[in-house]
């Protein structure tokens, strides 16, 4: 294929989606999950024998989680202010994403989510909301929100609610990440306490992967991170008051007191984990070459990599990830949320902590391994579709280990509620494809 | 039956309802609109292939209402202040009601309905979030929200919105009993425009019922309300700064400027409609038989009517009604708000007149007419489908004709559109439950 034809290739997405999504007007829709026999059932399920299920939870109210679907639901909530690579283009253009990412919760981890878009871009009023919606959802997955408030929004919001909060641009890209990094360094025989990164950006993502691998092993003086201005380091003082994040990350990494830019932080690396901005060539082959022997690199910035995996393999890379599907080894954050939510919401997590996430992380890593580590194959697909619950299952043992679970379910129980969910999900689909409930694609 | 069987059944729901509910865990769920045929299909559903429906909409928000659900979803919004009769029970426990009615929406109506309960009970903050959260939904169902606060909230939210705000005690209730008025009417040879009233409470939906029907032709000169402290008249100064909405009806009905209770109310009118507290004897046989002749009785009191239909018989009522499903002429909400969404959603309506819910009476008042009018079935039943297509209809046309909605299908576009939406709400539950999605009550 040509480059002519790559860009082609590239546009087809885009061109399908304008097609069918006006053709469905809509991605998901609620149905019932209980038997209508006749009408008389709605004496049951509404007035007036609902009553007496709403008296038992006004007795115990953790019997909701019981008694109705709160414990499977999670709100995508954004205030679209940064939506994908479009910046902020208001609620109404956001929702069509939100609507896929809950598609993918139901498809790849049986939750029922629903697409929350805000008239408000004001972060106290942001969570203000969030928060008076808690009684109705087991989770919050904050979306598309863009930064510093993201961070702030998600802080105050992981501590004031008693439900899991969740941004996926954080957690979930250290889960996934982390995965990667842990067979990289199986794969190329290096020891996670010894190896020596460089964390190329120092965003949303960065932040959360130095946090999420520090606590895999990684030593914090070993790593070296790099923002638009440079080389992270004690001396970064225009960091002191305006990034409490950053600063935290001055002083407590860089061993070595190193200054300059990302060629600096490059210089004798293993590994080279980017998300900063899309390139190509904000990394170039020349500071590859002046990494480690064997080096791994991770460059994961959208829509284009920091370097395109080829220039990496051409100076030396031994392993290359990107966040592309089109290239081996996409850290593709799809491969975390469903299973880590699945297993937060089985044993009512209260939170999700960095610690199952890094559960999830090594059980992704597990999985990759028994279908057979190849250096162009170091994470599972989405299409192994047993490491949704699998992760689940790993995620809910560490909430419980962690005493963040409210219920505690055993390895088995998790297993089964994980496996049947999940495996429902998307049987699910298949009927209502097959039925016609879901129209075929539009011939043309 | 005897009365203590009555009592033994009337609890039956109740006791299903509290063992169902644990087994179901939830009574809907959100299933995929499109199909998954290989997990690439993601690529048009969500990143990168949905940045192009995104930025379609960033330049026409209206295209929101092709490219997405929005349109053919509405929140179900309770602060839980005043559920059923079971008083302010708090959030968590109204849960099992609002996703009841989520349930009854789409099986009747067609409509996706999402349960959202607030950890808030104050007005101000209740119109603040629902306003933020505008651009997710086409409609908001107010639900059990206690008075006065129900009123200002949908008023205020009314007024301050673009999609309809409906509060089903109000206009819902209005628009089935107006249906159930104008038929009774008929079989009573009656002319709406000098038919006398008494209006026996002055409630949520007493206040709306008369809006309604003054609308449909009721002179409100020839109308008397009673509130507790009695009969509505200028000479109730007590209103005249603490209830506007009562105050109005004080200066414009009640032509004779009748003063007292109940029975100097009901002394020779020829129409009861009662919605006040539960009975019996808040009405008593005397008062009946001091109406004119052959009266009409409707007592929609929950759980007991005003007066038992029975004793309303024999004190001559000649037709009466109450609100509940094992005495004939039930006046339920259930024949309403899922057709009238229907209709508002299929145009697209920033509002839902009065005049709109008239249509939906009349609709409805006409299917029962066409099905056979008789005393004891003066309404249709919910069992008969196609009453809420057509109500669907009636509502959209009259949108229409109001300049209320965005979009202007024919006649027959509008029919298509609700026969086959709530055609397939109504099969796709009888697939999912042959196909085993949705698991069969339990044997005990």
């Amino acid at each position: 294929m040509d480059e002519a034809e790559k860009i082609e290739k590239a546009k087809l997405p885009g061109m399908l989606a304008v097609k069918y999504h006006p053709y469905y007007q809509g991605k998901i829709e609620v149905v019932s999950k209980v038997p209508v026999r006749s009408l008389d059932d709605f004496a049951i399920w509404y007035t007036p024998g609902v009553a007496e299920p709403c008296k038992e939870i006004a007795k115990n109210t953790n019997l909701v989680f019981e008694y109705t679907n709160r414990g499977n639901t999670v709100a995508v909530v954004s205030d679209c202010s940064r939506v994908l690579g479009l910046g902020n283009i208001g609620a109404e253009a956001g929702l069509p994403v939100m609507e896929g990412k809950c598609l993918i919760f139901k498809y790849l981890g049986g939750v029922d989510a629903v697409p929350i878009v805000l008239r408000t871009q004001d972060a106290e009023k942001i969570i203000e909301v969030v928060k008076i919606l808690e009684p109705s959802f087991g989770g919050i997955n904050l979306e598309d929100i863009e930064k510093p408030k993201c961070f702030y929004i998600l802080e105050r919001l992981r501590k004031e609610m008693n439900i899991p909060v969740w941004h996926d641009d954080q957690q979930g890209t250290a889960a996934v990440e982390a995965a990667a990094l842990i067979n990289a360094l199986k794969l190329t025989g290096r020891k996670i306490g010894q190896v020596k990164i460089a964390l190329i950006g120092a965003g949303a993502a960065s932040l959360s992967i130095a946090r999420v691998i520090f606590k895999a092993g990684v030593n914090p003086k070993n790593l070296i991170a790099v923002d638009s201005k440079g080389i992270l380091h004690p001396g970064r003082t225009d960091l002191k008051d305006t990034d409490p994040y950053k600063w935290e990350i001055c002083l407590t990494t860089n061993g070595e007191g190193r200054v300059g830019g990302i060629p600096e932080a490059l210089k004798g690396a293993d590994v080279c984990l980017a998300a900063s901005r899309s390139g190509p060539g904000v990394i170039k082959k020349e500071w590859i070459r002046g990494m480690a022997d064997d080096p791994i690199v991770f460059a994961c910035a959208n829509p284009v990599p920091e370097i395109w995996p080829w220039e990496a393999k051409e100076a030396g890379a031994k392993i290359v990830a990107t966040g592309r599907s089109d290239f081996p080894n996409q850290v593709n954050n799809s491969l975390g949320f469903p299973g880590i939510f699945r297993g937060a919401l089985d044993v009512r997590a209260t939170t999700i902590t960095d610690e199952m996430c890094l559960a999830a992380a090594y059980e992704l890593a597990k999985v990759a391994e028994e279908r057979g580590l190849k250096e162009d194959r170091i994470l599972p697909t989405m299409d192994d579709w047993e490491v949704f619950p699998r992760e689940g299952v790993a995620v809910a043992l560490k909430a419980i280990e962690q005493g963040v679970a409210r219920i505690k379910p055993t390895r088995e129980e998790l297993m089964e509620k994980a496996f049947s969910m999940i495996k429902r999900a998307r049987s699910q689909v298949e009927v209502l494809m097959k039925r016609g409930y879901i129209k075929p694609i539009p011939e043309n």
